[in-house]
């Protein structure tokens, strides 16, 4: 007896609806985007623009300064429920200056921690904060630790390269985002409105 | 001898400026995100966001429509720079009618083509494409066909899981986004503001 595409569809609908009835706690949820491949300051952009839509405050606190003028940036500031923070100074090897990077990290975390400590911010973007923790910019357990004891219906993303294990094992969910090719391997410039 | 830390940096600089100065090709570009991890949708939406930062016009086709209270369509909605259109009757094990299924999918491809014969859309995101190959809904070589010869300057991001390797050897850009864990096996329900 073969099964019909109607039975197949119900049997996978139920399977679905199982799970979703299984899962029932109401909570803020960490999220880390890492790995090699695009997208992963990205997609925690459009979980700003998601969280906007439903009314709710964002706070965005970007580690790295890469340049000036990103879409991103011209976009969301012009959100009177959005807070956005640049820290750093360009990267690393722009400044080749380690006491100036840890500072601005250190003054970016800051910023963070306010957001932190506001459960009016419902959802709060640390993007580019892993590599804080390679350069010894700040200290993983505290990072840890703040983050543990933010409100309770708060969300954060944090996004970034290698992130730490311990992070990781923190972390509610985790998106491990890889890298299959590259337009930049084709020799295509980074193109405003994509790359930035 | 030891290479110092502002050494180590210039060379890395070097390297990476190196690597910029030889990717000067401006065009258009065929970015898929796939995988089994969350990111997918929003990582396509922050681009959206990016575009509009720079002032370009997008269009966005959602080939499933899981809900319709979506905090990016409430969003995304309001701008005027954005076309938003959603597809589809419900996921497919919703429906249970295959006919229906493939017609809306049909209807929805029918913008996309609009979008993709239009200069003036700088960015056409094909949400949860795949899922339309997966169940033979859209015939992929003729979709294919289509991507390749739209407009040369126009962006495209096709999202869904399970991306059949046609597309992605047409594609400039795949990222594969890799689920490590997510709240939901915790039994955290979906979340307003960061999954929907």
């Amino acid at each position: 007896m073969t099964i019909s595409h109607e039975q197949r569809m119900q049997k996978k609908k139920a399977v679905i609806d199982g799970k979703i009835d299984a899962a029932q706690q109401e909570r803020g949820v960490l999220v880390i985007n890492t790995g090699n491949g695009k997208g992963k300051s990205s997609a925690a952009f459009g979980v700003v623009a998601r969280a906007l839509g439903h009314g709710l405050k964002v706070g965005v606190v970007q580690f790295v300064k890469g340049r000036s003028d990103t879409g991103e940036e011209a976009f969301f500031r012009q959100q009177p429920n959005v807070a956005w923070h640049v820290g750093g100074e360009g990267f690393t090897w722009e400044t080749q200056d380690k006491e100036r990077d840890a500072k601005a990290a250190q003054a970016a975390w800051d910023v963070a921690c306010q957001h932190l400590a506001n459960p009016e911010i419902s959802l709060v973007v640390l993007d580019e904060m892993t590599y804080a923790f390679k350069y010894g910019w700040l200290d993983l357990d505290a990072v840890i630790a703040k983050l543990l004891s933010r409100p309770a219906m708060q969300h954060v993303i944090v996004t970034g390269r290698a992130a730490p294990q311990a992070l990781r094992d923190a972390a509610d969910t985790v998106s491990d985002i890889g890298m299959e090719k590259h337009a930049f391997q084709a020799g295509v410039k980074a193109m405003p409105g994509l790359e930035w």
